[in-house]
């Protein structure tokens, strides 16, 4: 059949896990990401752009000798390079730590020692796409490369406050909470446990504090439990005893830092390793003093566990604490947004050498959630004013006033489609959600006025009306054609 | 040996034909980028940011039998679907354009229409890299699509030239030149040429004009030519009358648009698409004068022949018009940074209707680096002030110092590095480009005084020079500890 020949069209589809964003989805995050980048550069933080692009062995997330290099990444193989050897491996990068460890690696001769940089850019995961989950998204980190004084992390924390606050997030409505892993190592060693494999498994029991609560964790960290739903989860096997350290370090925080201070240290007992992260604490609360920043901005406090597996050093969480609805229509607090903490092996693979490194990444699309549940993102991104067109011989007079609008600073276009259909026009100006419409027919010409239309309060009735009915709704006015602007003014400051 | 044995280290390497950025490379060009989202947005343009990634079917640039598709893109096959099918072939985007036309048809029931859109972003190419030429570079385009008229054309074009002003480039630096492919197919037209290939034989040697000249140009179409270098170059074989009407449209250009308008309808003869085009050259330029364009910022010049195989309507080229020096210390003109022009076949390999477009793309690292050249990017790029540390133990004064500046506007940072070799801190000062430094010592913080260092003066010296012969230059003053913020605020005001 003649039909089978036809070749297929191509079809027109954003590929799968990939999303596209539009107008006012894109310019609020530049927006809070150029804020949060101000914040930043005043504390002396540079930018880094490194590009999409890494090799594999850069990334160093796979074996050399493995065939196809796709877990959790998007990537391909050069072509082989003429006269010899096959071509490198490339991959999309999947976070923005891993291009600054090449790159403090690469540059370490010429960065400045400390490297501040912050960089805010998206990165890809090959994973599969879930409801809300995507496969590109962006990333916004700031890490102190070259600096073992916990002063690095104290700096972070109130860097990380001050971004949230420049972002539009109200003081009383975050929380910096502060923890140490060294502390937690040194409950370890107060608890008697030096195993690598009960020590996992003793941070796996901690981790669910939040929903287990205290005689939950002591039923994990020996026997074992019963869960809601009647299953058996075995316990750790420790003594009944050996659980107080972890039960006082995670239930230590006070009313003051000072107070949850005297209690850490009671926790990690004669540990030296606690001590110093008690210490390291402490260092931490005075500068974040000196530095202004009050407890209803940033507090110790040790049942932040998230990431205490991962980071060697002092760890801290941002949460939001205001309360929103979940899908359930239950109230419940909106949560984290950016974490971070210390790590020391960032360069090590490439050079050998430990670098201290302490970092922060803050939680975009979570960040830009939060500011859209408080009503603070896009308020300034309202559509054009449109300029409709009655009469197609005068474009040049409709481009007239829209540039007049514009030299007034005011967001505005003339209607391009086919002009014939008047209420084709109306819609459109529905669809671009525009605040005000202009229009000039041969009559309104001839007289030298103009109609200025309020469509915020007209829209719905405009849309299905005739030309006639449209003008007649008292939203619209007649001003003289020299008083545009300042009627079109006069309708948006409304 | 036990050398072979130990595992090579990765290489922290960008990948070939990559590069990073750093700093004020990357504040400068989103600066530059802002201003100009800016005013697209103040002509109803709205932002479109699709993600990097692409079927390869919808960006079409290959046959779907290909074995591998790489032929200018990175691509690479997804995982097979589990019961069936193999996976798709995903690449990353080489152009903006591309994922507009997906867009386009895939949104066409939501999507206003006309829609105006801008788009900013990286493209990727896999392309043998070169001296200056990168495998990521940055597009910013600006498309409206779905509308026929000129006016459109127009549109763009004036915002173009807002474009480069708000970037900083002043008017009479820059020049907008408007063509129309319409009118070159009258020419052909005229000249009755007919034959695709021989009209492409045309449009090849009028693309030589800027080099060869008139009388080049009349060789090259007829009998052929004999180049600087000795060669023979074969003629299109055309008869030397038929030659006058590309001369009089590459020379038609007179003192006014009106001049070149009366000259142009002479070029094309009878050709009704010659008129047709001049028709809605005149209609652009009545367009542009309605916007209050000068000829000082958009001409009518038939000599603008970029892009003219390619678009099918108004084409038309930003050229920036001062003086530089070449890489062999001759004078010559910046050149192009923009152009564009209108496009009927954007969303019909997908839909299979003709759809009407209009856009600009903006060179971005051209205009940025004529920014550079004119001393007007990174103005306000300089380094923070340094916090120095004379005593390990007073961080948290160091910090609060830091904090107070700040808290004025002032990038500040504390130095982080060991702060044992006062030296290494001046060192780290001078890379940072610091332009003052902080000093307190435990002398200092007993009388309750801060030194404070000039070190746009003092730069030099300072780097060698011992902590007393430092303190003894001039450029340093003693102030209250209270007077902090004041003097570094005066000396960063000098």
């Amino acid at each position: 059949m003649a039909k089978d020949t036809k070749p297929r069209r191509p079809r027109a589809e954003t590929p799968k896990g990939f999303r596209d964003y539009f107008g006012a989805e894109v310019t609020e995050r530049n927006r809070m990401l150029e804020k949060i980048a101000e914040v930043y550069r005043l504390h002396g933080f540079d930018a880094l752009e490194t590009s999409g692009v890494e090799t594999v062995e850069a990334l160093g997330k796979f074996l050399p000798d493995v065939d196809r290099p796709n877990a959790g990444v998007f990537a391909w193989q050069e072509e082989a390079v003429p006269g010899g050897g096959h071509g490198d491996w490339l991959a999309l990068r999947y976070d923005l730590t891993a291009p600054l460890a090449r790159v403090a690696a690469q540059y370490r001769n010429d960065l400045p020692s400390p490297y501040r940089r912050y960089a805010m850019g998206p990165v890809w995961r090959n994973e599969k796409p879930g409801p809300g989950r995507f496969r590109q998204f962006y990333q916004c980190d700031a890490d102190t490369v070259g600096a073992a004084s916990v002063a690095a992390d104290a700096e972070i924390i109130a860097m990380l406050a001050d971004a949230l606050e420049a972002a539009g997030i109200a003081r009383g409505d975050y929380l910096v909470r502060v923890n140490n892993r060294k502390v937690l190592n040194g409950v370890l060693e107060a608890m008697g446990v030096t195993d690598a494999h009960q020590a996992a498994a003793v941070l796996r029991t901690i981790d669910k504090f939040d929903k287990v609560g205290e005689a939950g964790v002591r039923e994990l960290l020996t026997t074992g439990r019963t869960d809601a739903s009647g299953a058996e989860i075995e316990g750790v096997g420790l003594q009944p005893a050996q659980a107080d350290p972890v039960i006082a370090f995670l239930t230590s925080r006070g009313e003051t830092n000072d107070e949850t201070l005297s209690n850490l240290r009671i926790a990690v007992g004669a540990s030296a390793m606690g001590a110093e992260g008690a210490d390291e604490l402490a260092q931490i609360a005075a500068t974040l003093d000196a530095m202004g920043m009050g407890a209803d901005r940033v507090v110790i406090d040790p049942s932040v566990v998230r990431g205490l597996g991962y980071y060697t050093g002092p760890v801290f969480e941002a949460e939001l604490t205001f309360e929103i609805l979940d899908d359930k229509g239950r109230k419940r607090q909106f949560g984290s947004v950016a974490g971070g903490g210390r790590y020391d092996d960032l360069v090590e693979r490439f050079t050998g050498q430990k670098v201290p490194a302490t970092g922060v990444s803050i939680g975009v699309d979570r960040l830009l959630a939060a500011l859209r549940e408080k009503g603070l993102a896009g308020a300034d991104m309202a559509g054009p004013v449109v300029v409709t067109v009655m009469d197609r011989d005068r474009m040049a007079d409709y481009q007239s006033m829209a540039a007049e609008l514009r030299a007034a600073g005011i967001r505005a276009e003339v209607y391009l489609g086919n002009p014939k259909n008047f209420g084709n026009q109306l819609k459109y100006a529905d669809k671009r959600g525009a605040p005000v419409a202009v229009i000039q027919g041969a009559d309104e010409a001839a007289r030298g006025v103009v109609q200025v239309k309020d469509l915020v309060l007209g829209a719905k009735i405009a849309a299905q009306a005739s030309v006639e009915e449209w003008k007649a709704q008292p939203a619209q006015v007649e001003v003289p054609r020299g008083d545009l602007v300042r009627a079109v003014s006069e309708i948006l400051s409304r």
